[in-house]
C-alpha cells in the first residue's frame, strides 16, 4: 500500500511547515541516549530515526543507515532512492506504522546535526550570470564584466573538501595577506569577511573517469541538493586569485545545511533556465532537454535581518550542465562529491547572495533595521540561508537552513 | 637491538639500489594468494608483506596495516612512524628475523601496486619561480612574467582528489574547449596534453582548522613524498583559466609513484632553499630555520628517452612554508592530504618539468634520439619520472618512479 503523493501524514504537521510529507530530507545526528550518529529524516520539527526504522520496517536496506550518514544511501543508486523514500513516505502517512514509528520521532531540537554526508571533492561553479558579472566589476574595474568564456561553459574551481561543515559550525575568521592601496603586502585577519548564498548539489552513484556523463544521464547521479555558505575573504582572495583562482579566501570554511532534500522532492521546481546567448555547444545544449532550472527562493539574513532574497530559477548553467561538462573533460565523479552552484544572485539589487555585490565592494555598507551598518562581516555576526521551492498542490518545499556565526580570528603564530 | 644507520641487509640488495637498506618507502600492493590489499615496504627489488609482518612481530601497531594501505599509519603519527621504521630496520638487518621476514619478501615485478593512500584533499602549488616564469611568458606574453604576489606567499589551488591514480594506470587524454587563433570555440581531444613532474607532501597527522602550524611545526604532520605526474591540458587551461584557475585542463587524471618515502629517509637531502627576494612575511620566514629544501633529483623520460632533469633543489617554496601558508589561513589539514610542489623546474633549458617549457609552448618540439618528434603527447605515450636523492654514507636514496601511458580520448557524447 503506498501512499499517493497528496497524502497526510497521521502526525500533527503544520499546515505549510516546510518539512512537510512532500520534503522528507536526510541527515545525521546525534541525540542524547542514542550511540553514535544516526541517519535521520525530517518531518515537520521531528526527526525520524532511519536508522532505527529501516531495522524495523526495512531490513533489506538497514545496512545502508547502519553507519547513522547519508553516505551508503548516495552509494546505493536510484532505485534504492525511490525505494527508500517510498517507504518512508509510508509510514507516516499510513496509521498501520504509527506504532512503530511514532516512538522513534524526536523533537529536532533535541537533536544535534553532523555533516549529512563525508564529502568527497566540494566542486564551486560560478553559474549565475548576476553575480559573475558583479564581481566581474569589482575586480575587474574597466574591462569586460564576464570573462570571454564565461558563456560557452560553467566555470568552477575545486574548493576544500577538508573545509565543508555542517550549519551551525562557528566560523573562525581567517588570517592572510592581502596588498593596501599603496601596495605593501600585509599579513593579518581580513577585513572583508563575507558570505556566498548558494545551492550545492551531492553525486551519489559514481561515474568513472573518462565517461562522458549526458545531460539526460545527470538525474541517474545526483541525489539531492543542500543549502552551502561558501565562506569568503575578500581581501585575501583578491591578492592570491590571479593566475591560478580561488584559494585560502574560501579554504577556511564552508558550511552546509543539515538536510539533503533529494531531487525527487523538488519535481515541481522544475524550470526552464534562462536563455543563453551563444547557444551551448551541443554537449551542453539542453534546449530539448529535461528543464534543470529550479524555482528555489533563497533568503539570507544577517543577524535575524534580511538582506537578500536571491532566486536560484535565475541561474545561467544548471547541474546537469555541470555534470555533462565535468565528466566530458574526464573527471570521475565519487559519491559524495558536492557541487556547489556559486553565489546565487538574480538581476535585482536585493537579489544579491553576496554583501561584495550588495554593499558594490564595501563602498555602500548596508544599514540594518537595528541601526547597525555592515560593509563586511563583523565577529559575532550570524548568517542564515534558507530557502524553499514549489511542491505539489500549492505546498511549499523546503531546504532548511546554513546558519555560521563568526568567531575572532586565531592570533597568528 | 638497533641497527645502526650504516648497517648492511642480510637480503641481496645490489650496492647503489634506490630501495637499499635506507630508504624503506612503503606502500600498498595486491598480489596472488594474498587477500586484498596488503601494506608493503620495498627493499631491493622485492616487497615485504608489512601486513603479516607487523601481525608477527609488532602486534601492537599491527592495526594500523590490517586494510592494506598507508592510511592508519599516516594517522597515527611521528611516534609510530618512528617505531614502525626502526623495526622494520632491525627486521631486514638483524639475522635472527630472517626465518620470519624471508618468507613475507616476494619480488615486486610478482605484485600489483593499488594508491598508497586514500587522499583527502589533492593541493597543488607552483612552487619553482622557473617554471611560473616560463609559463607566465607563454600564458600572457608581454606581461610581466611572474604576478605580484608570486614571490610573497606559495601559490597554490585545490585539485581533484578522485582524479588521483597511482603510477601504471593508463590517463585517458582529455576532451573540452578550446578556442582557436581565429575566436572559433570547439570542443574535442586536447590537442596539447602534457605532464607535469612534481614532488608531493602526504599528511600524516591532521590539523584542526583555524590553528596555525608554524614553520617549525610542519615536520609533525608531513609524514613522507612521493612523485607526482600533474597531467595537464594546456589547451584546455588557456582557455578556462580566467578567472577561476585550472579546473578540468588539470581534472582528468594526476598520477602518484606507488612508494611513499618517509621523510626521515631523507635526512641526508636537506639542504637551504634558494634566496627569497623579498623577504618573506614573518609566517613564512624559514631563514633561521630547519631547512626545508630537498636535494631530489627528477628525471623525465619520454618513451624510454631522458628528455629532462628537473632538480628539486631549485624550488623557491618549501613544503613547510606551504603548511604554514595552508593553515595561517584557517584551511585544516586532513591524514592523506597531498600537497604537491607544482612542476619542478631549473634554470636549464634541459631542467624542465614540462613540455610546455621544454618545447616554448610548442613552437620548438624535441627531437627523441629515436628520431620522432613531440611538441605534446600523442597516444600511445609513455611517460615516466623517476628521482633520488643523497642517502647516509655516499648512497642514495629513491623515490621510485611515476609512469602512465596515453590512451586515446572517449568519443564525445
Amino acid at each position: 500500500m503506498t501512499a499517493a503523493p497528496t497524502a497526510t501524514t497521521w502526525l500533527d504537521v503544520p499546515p505549510g511547515h516546510p518539512f512537510g510529507v512532500h520534503t522528507l530530507p536526510y541527515g545525521s545526528f546525534r541525540a542524547a541516549g542514542l550511540p553514535g550518529p544516526r541517519t535521520g529524516v525530517a518531518i515537520g520539527d521531528l526527526v525520524l530515526d532511519l536508522t532505527a526504522a529501516s531495522a524495523a520496517l526495512l531490513p533489506g536496506r538497514a545496512p545502508l543507515f547502519a553507519a547513522g550518514t547519508l553516505d551508503g544511501l548516495l552509494a546505493a543508486g536510484a532505485g534504492a532512492w525511490a525505494e527508500v523514500r517510498a517507504a518512508v513516505t509510508d509510514w507516516l502517512t499510513v496509521e498501520r506504522f504509527r506504532p512503530v514509528i511514532e516512538p522513534l520521532l524526536r523533537p529536532a531540537v533535541t537533536t544535534v546535526p553532523e555533516l549529512p554526508f563525508t564529502v568527497a571533492d566540494f566542486t564551486d561553479f560560478y553559474a549565475s550570470e548576476h553575480h559573475a558579472a558583479r564581481m566581474g566589476r569589482l575586480l575587474r574595474p574597466g574591462g569586460e564584466p564576464l570573462t570571454p568564456n564565461w558563456r560557452h561553459m560553467p566555470l568552477g574551481y575545486h574548493g576544500r573538501a577538508g573545509s565543508v561543515v555542517v550549519s551551525g559550525t562557528p566560523v573562525t575568521r581567517p588570517s592572510g595577506q592581502r596588498r593596501d592601496g599603496g601596495g605593501a603586502v600585509t599579513f593579518g585577519p581580513s577585513l572583508r569577511l563575507d558570505f556566498e548564498a548558494e545551492v550545492g548539489f551531492v553525486v551519489g552513484t559514481p561515474a568513472p573517469p573518462g565517461r562522458p556523463v549526458p545531460l539526460a544521464g545527470a538525474a541517474r547521479h545526483l541525489f539531492g541538493v543542500c543549502l552551502v555558505n561558501d565562506w569568503s575573504a575578500r581581501d585575501l582572495q583578491a591578492w592570491e586569485y590571479v593566475p591560478l583562482g580561488p584559494f585560502l579566501g574560501k579554504a577556511f570554511a564552508t558550511s552546509v545545511s543539515p538536510w539533503v532534500v533529494p531531487l525527487a522532492a523538488l519535481a515541481h521546481a522544475r524550470t526552464a533556465p534562462p536563455p543563453r546567448d551563444p547557444r551551448p555547444l551541443p554537449y551542453l545544449d539542453d534546449t530539448a532537454a529535461e528543464p534543470w532550472g529550479l524555482a528555489i527562493d533563497l533568503t539570507v539574513t544577517l543577524n535575524g535581518h534580511t538582506v537578500a532574497r536571491p532566486p536560484f530559477a535565475a541561474m545561467y548553467w544548471t547541474a546537469a550542465q555541470q555534470v555533462a561538462h565535468l565528466t566530458a573533460g574526464g573527471a570521475p565523479l565519487r559519491t559524495g562529491d558536492l557541487l556547489a552552484s556559486g553565489t546565487v544572485s538574480g538581476p535585482g539589487d536585493g537579489e544579491c547572495g553576496s554583501l561584495a555585490e550588495l554593499t558594490g565592494g564595501g563602498t555602500r555598507p548596508l544599514t540594518l533595521p537595528d541601526g547597525t551598518r555592515r560593509a563586511f562581516l563583523h565577529d559575532g555576526d550570524e548568517v542564515t540561508v534558507t530557502a524553499d521551492a514549489p511542491g505539489p498542490a500549492g505546498t511549499r518545499v523546503g531546504l532548511g537552513e546554513v546558519r555560521g556565526r563568526v568567531t575572532p580570528a586565531v592570533p597568528a603564530v
